[in-house]
């Protein structure tokens, strides 16, 4: 099997599982305990911590949450209550839906439109903000579209203009991906395990030290008081070795994934076919096989052995992508939408596999269409 | 090692990770993927909902969560929003934190008072209960002494006097260790997984039909949309094996901790020791080494290679437990105050191994004071 889908979930690696493997087996104790053999695991949950934040600017620390989507909503819940917020069009739901949820309560939540490769529209989004914004929140890498914000830049500008907005980013879909640290103006940072090769169940909410958050989850106090529950600490020990080892090479993975992608979509030029961004990340390819069922062509290309997406899985069993039908593309090309996702474990091989495959389908329905 | 310390978490049953961990390493998919191998995963998922749901009345359903804790705080504030709430001073922290939380922010919460052995003043609570009160929320087993709440009967009483009273109980004490299904009075009621052998990481709601809750955390909609994030697959299928496992002798096992848990006290029923509770769960045994400090006796009793608890793992940072001091307990009772808890597997030669060796520590710290 070739697994292209690796926005919406990557295969653990046995590393990870391996070494984590002992917090089920062996030390299963409360990290919370008082006894050597629970603060030996606490241990083990810092070592996971300082992993992560040597990814960051100094200043910065984290707290573990169960995913990034609890992530996303404990920045967004802590400081949505007063004034507005501005987030975008391009958002993963975990964004989207807690803004609607605030605006559905009466709170004013504005959305910045998005340009045509589902990167936020600079201008809009600048307008949106105010003197009374108190939160913005713009993802890093469109989980889509792959498209990259410049959060750092778009940060800079509206603190310009409101110095007293905390700025969050989603980078669930960046982190261990671009190569680069993200500069001091982002206050919050979402990241989460199971996009990296880490497992499902762990997430993180960076922030910088001095951001109070409120809590979304109270209880015995860990994380500081700031996130209850007792943690887990096999997905947290896992998290901090995926991250050490996706950080190991990202500079050469990034460039031999962005070949890898360049000649994927060199196959898939043909009468039809339609890429949505030109410039994205190289994990995400987003293209439409224009007039043709996108679903269709998945099952086809599973028949072949090959896993692609659609769409965010998230939002998989809605008929058209939000995100792309916000980029305003015409019906037949949100019909015909694919999301090819690389890992870093992609070889070039599979990629042309793959892609062959699905010229090929492609080319066989729309044969069959014509009929 | 004797491991004495079951109420704070569990170790991993074998068959539990290993039957699940193909989810890990083969079978990582994204369940909301619509493509053949995600649609397998999903049912995984399904199966676990049914094996935990077959051990309710029938018209129940749950969401699956990331802990006890999140449930807990998902049932309270769903419902917490008009009226006042009533809950107990003998609730685990996920419980009481929430409840202090609202007070704090002006919504009317209260507290009933308890008896002795840490359960609820049943004439207490039933007074703080008016035709105003929209929710109430008592403990099943309180986790630190082991007393039992009749919630059944608790909650009859309470719906007799308001019959709009939403009843939400913690069962992550009950669930899998108490043989009787709860009764359909029962509105709400959080489980976890590490408690029962099950991982880190997972716990349920488990939630009459008709009970429309407020989502915690927003996003892709997983859940049918009242828990979003990626579902922990892993976590979640283990919990369904470990549930199937733990109810297979349920009632033998009951039996037979009960009586290991009665030899432990005939050992320590010497000068110095106090017992908490009389009536309570087999599976935790609340007593205190009056006069003496809980910790010292516990480092002491890990250096005999036997694990035992203070208290609440989670709150083990404060000096005197919060629920035991509610129960209104002197001060040389509350700083000697231990908590041995038992899994099914814990043997009777583990326990009086156990019992033999904190009396010799209990005797030797008195005596090393008298001097």
């Amino acid at each position: 099997m070739i697994y292209l889908d690796n926005a919406a979930t990557t295969r653990p690696l046995d590393k990870a599982v391996a070494e984590a493997e002992r917090y089920l087996k062996e030390e299963y104790f409360n990290p919370s305990a008082l006894y050597s053999v629970g603060l030996k695991v606490k241990e083990s949950e810092q070592n996971a911590r300082k992993s992560i934040l040597s990814r960051f600017p100094l200043g910065y620390d984290l707290i573990f949450t169960s995913c990034g989507s609890e992530a996303d909503n404990t920045a967004i819940f802590s400081f949505c209550k007063r004034g507005n917020a501005v987030t975008t069009y391009g958002e993963h739901s975990a964004v989207y839906e807690c803004f609607n949820k605030l605006k559905n309560s009466g709170f004013d939540a504005r959305f910045a439109a998005l340009n045509g490769d589902g990167s936020v529209n600079e201008e809009d989004l600048l307008s949106l903000v105010d003197e009374k914004t108190a939160f913005v929140s713009v993802v890093h890498v469109n989980n889509e579209t792959g498209a990259v914000n410049d959060i750092d830049g778009l940060a800079e500008k509206i603190k310009r203009k409101n110095p007293s907005v905390i700025f969050h980013s989603d980078g669930v879909q960046a982190f261990g991906k671009i190569p680069r640290k993200i500069s001091d103006k982002i206050d919050l940072y979402s990241i989460s395990a199971h996009k990296i090769n880490g497992v499902k169940g762990v997430g993180a909410l960076v922030k910088k030290k001095n951001i109070n958050i409120t809590p979304l989850i109270y209880g015995g106090g860990q994380e500081n008081g700031l996130r209850s529950g007792t943690e887990n600490v096999f997905g947290i020990t896992s998290f901090g070795i995926a991250t050490e080892e996706c950080f190991k090479n990202i500079e050469s993975d990034y460039l031999r994934i962005g070949e890898i992608k360049e000649k994927f979509r060199e196959i898939l030029r043909v009468d039809g076919v339609r890429f949505i961004a030109d410039k994205s990340s190289p994990y995400i390819l987003s293209l439409s096989a224009v007039g043709l069922r996108g679903e269709v062509v998945q099952h086809m290309m599973e028949d072949f052995g090959v896993v692609i997406g659609t769409g965010s899985a998230c939002s998989s069993r809605k008929r058209h992508s939000r995100i792309l039908s916000c980029c305003g593309y015409d019906d037949k090309t949100l019909d015909g939408a694919l999301r090819i996702s690389f890992s870093r474990f992609t070889t070039e091989e599979e990629a042309i596999f793959a892609a062959e495959k699905l010229k090929e389908c492609i080319l066989k329905l729309k044969g069959v269409m014509k009929v």
